[in-house]
């Protein structure tokens, strides 16, 4: 068959959109990107994607849990829809494409084949999830959480930020009503299949040499929050063998964390990404010291056994040094294989573009493990530079956006022929 | 000669006010005591205070720093001073008696020279200096700086809050006029000397059994703010022998900082009050790791020794992990000599008293330390539970309360006696 969508620029052009996004107002800090879910700089996003969505003959939506939806129809009217899209908010002081190039890759789906005057048996949504990265809330992906119906309710909406404002507080001051979440879910037949564009994170691609790479598996991750307890004291008069210092044990625990990882099975990797004392003055040893501990590999027994070993270490050394340890399991999230004729379909239209676009795992969760939950699901992965992501040095090509924009469109049209032809 | 002012319960009283300023509306914490400089809870306490003044027969003045000042004449008008006092703010999650005790212990003294019917020829003031800590804007002894004419006055404006306010808008907004500070500073013959009584924060004196000592000198401290820089990305997809992680520098840091205190030469500590990553979220490898140093010794020498120590391990970690490194000094208090004569004063008074008040150094920093370079000046330290300070735990007996406040009246009388009579 023959595929006759083509990008015109418009990969391209969703490139140069995710830089427009990084800047006021769409970043509460003036000169990084950071967009936390529910802040007005996540609100003035949403309204300017909502702009360039109503462009391409869309009515956009906010659903109950805070996620961007567009829809455009079928041939028929509700038509079960073929899903495109990925998250808008970021971690701080972020990179510019992780997440919001998915969104706009799926826009610029719907662009093109509008342009083209095309329809298919199916409808096509793109949607904009408003909390992948739990940088604010600390437990993530709430919105593709609660779009497969597998948030628990309670304790998300109960979970605090920063300032200690819940959840449920936030959604009431962003103009939802926390006690519809759940109504985000998205019926059964409602999906035929998401398809997540995300650059890589990782340097795998360009090591390879090729724009794109299509995601066998994303990695399963552990997430812990640790607290060692000791004594507070005054940092001058205390004598140094009475001290119960709760950070002296923290920072034997970060060294050891990462000697676990650098020395176990390949695959293995584990960060401490916060670290924090109380009461945290200059002049007072600590009283408490407490961190995250983030763990992944691509199987889930690696993982596994990496965390025992990290547990086992935390509780030696609270033994040895006397302490108070809590270890919270904040996150559990399984390896997620992704749909294998999804898959085929996407290496086929690689193909048909004249990409390669090898097999890999994916280091890093995404909002298609949820997705993966309601409806067969599968990712592309756009090359980045130098593998650096969650960092302002992230970069992509404007040139690979347009080659991920063919190959989706591709995939469109070869999803369509499968699907029983326009 | 006869020392006959007695405290009669208005020692036990000041231990009662001290736990009576540690809740609302005195703290910003509803459990725990917070109150740092210029704060609302730091003007609630100061009204408070002022109304125990003006009860002892005193008019309380706020002078061009934020430190509470008020004056009980003596014999002739415009007569030196002599000054006892210390500070009235606390560090977060603070003990109640650290600074307090010693404000309101001055008070009780001219509430029983007023009770008595006494006169001296030199007036007697009790000062509450409004920043010790430094628990807002990392200097300390703002208050007792400027008291002394040893401020200096652009930097200390400069200092920001962690809500990134300024001193002199924190001060602007208190009611004070930044650009006048220095008229804080007291003309060098308007100052007899300065005694300044404290929680001895440290287990000495209940080691040997006693309510109180007489302090010889206060330890030199230094304090650093160090910084790695290496590089943020995603936990999830950077192979560990990639990272460059500052993180794991700061933390063989931490544990480095705590042993070379411990095997060092006796008197010598060393603390990490504060520690933070950047950006800071749990999925993200910390591209800055920013943390506190305190080092003290009571002789300068074995801290300058072991300052020197610290930063010579800070670079070689930082040249071993290939990571950017800054050492900030932002402090440095070299250890101050207590006046000989006042310490005879107070030793004799004791033992006037009853009382066995052995000397002992302060491992901890004081008010006193910039006051000893305006006037003599002295310290009289009061026995503490379990050494625990800078800690809700902190704890003394209305009975050391007492005896200090029978020491401090006697001290007085010996002193008249000295400058020629009443």
């Amino acid at each position: 068959m023959d595929v006759t969508l083509k990008a015109d620029g418009r990969g391209a052009r969703a490139e140069t959109r995710c830089r427009e996004l990084s800047r006021a107002p769409y970043s509460e800090e003036a000169d990084k990107l950071t967009r936390r879910f529910l802040t007005p700089e996540h609100r003035a996003t949403i309204d300017r994607i909502s702009v360039w969505m109503r462009e391409a003959g869309m009515e956009p939506r906010v659903d109950a849990a805070g996620s961007l939806v567009a829809r455009w129809e079928g041939a028929t009217a509700n038509a079960p829809a073929l899903v495109f899209g990925s998250h808008v908010d970021s971690v701080r002081d972020a990179g510019v494409y992780d997440g919001m190039l998915g969104v706009l890759l799926g826009l610029a789906v719907v662009e093109t084949v509008r342009a083209a005057g095309r329809q298919f048996p199916f409808a096509i949504e793109v949607v904009g999830f408003g909390d992948e990265e739990g940088s604010r809330f600390q437990a993530a992906m709430n919105g593709s959480r609660a779009f497969a119906s597998r948030l628990d309710v309670d304790a998300a909406l109960a979970a605090t930020d920063r300032d200690g404002l819940t959840l449920a507080e936030a959604m009431t001051a962003f103009g939802l009503d926390p006690s519809r979440i759940a109504e985000a879910g998205r019926g059964l037949g409602t999906l035929l299949a998401f398809v997540e564009p995300h650059i890589e994170q990782g340097p795998v691609l360009e090591a390879q040499g090729v724009a794109l790479g299509v995601v066998t598996s994303i990695a399963g991750q552990w997430r812990l929050k640790v607290r060692y307890t000791g004594q507070a004291g005054h940092a001058g008069t205390t004598p140094m063998h009475l001290r119960r210092d709760p950070l002296i044990a923290a920072a034997e625990a970060v060294l050891v964390i990462g000697r676990i990882a650098a020395e176990g099975p390949e695959g293995l990797v584990a960060t401490v990404g916060q670290i924090g004392v109380k009461p945290g003055a200059p002049n007072v040893i600590p009283g408490v010291a407490e961190f995250t501990v983030d763990v992944r590999a691509g199987v889930d027994a690696v993982r596994d056994r990496g965390l025992a070993e990290i547990e086992d270490v935390l509780r030696e050394i609270a033994a040895d040094r006397k302490l108070g340890l809590e270890i919270e399991r904040v996150q559990n999230l399984p390896a997620t294989e992704m749909d294998g004729r999804l898959r085929g379909l996407l290496s086929a239209a690689a193909a048909m573009k004249g990409q390669v676009a090898p097999d890999l795992v994916s280091g890093a969760g995404h909002d298609a493990m949820m997705l993966a939950r309601l409806a067969p699901a599968a990712m592309l992965f756009i090359r980045c530079e130098g593998g650096v992501s969650h960092n302002p040095a992230e970069a992509v090509t404007p040139d690979d956006c347009e080659a991920a924009l063919d190959v989706l469109l591709a995939f469109v049209e070869l999803y369509a022929a499968e699907f029983g032809g326009e």
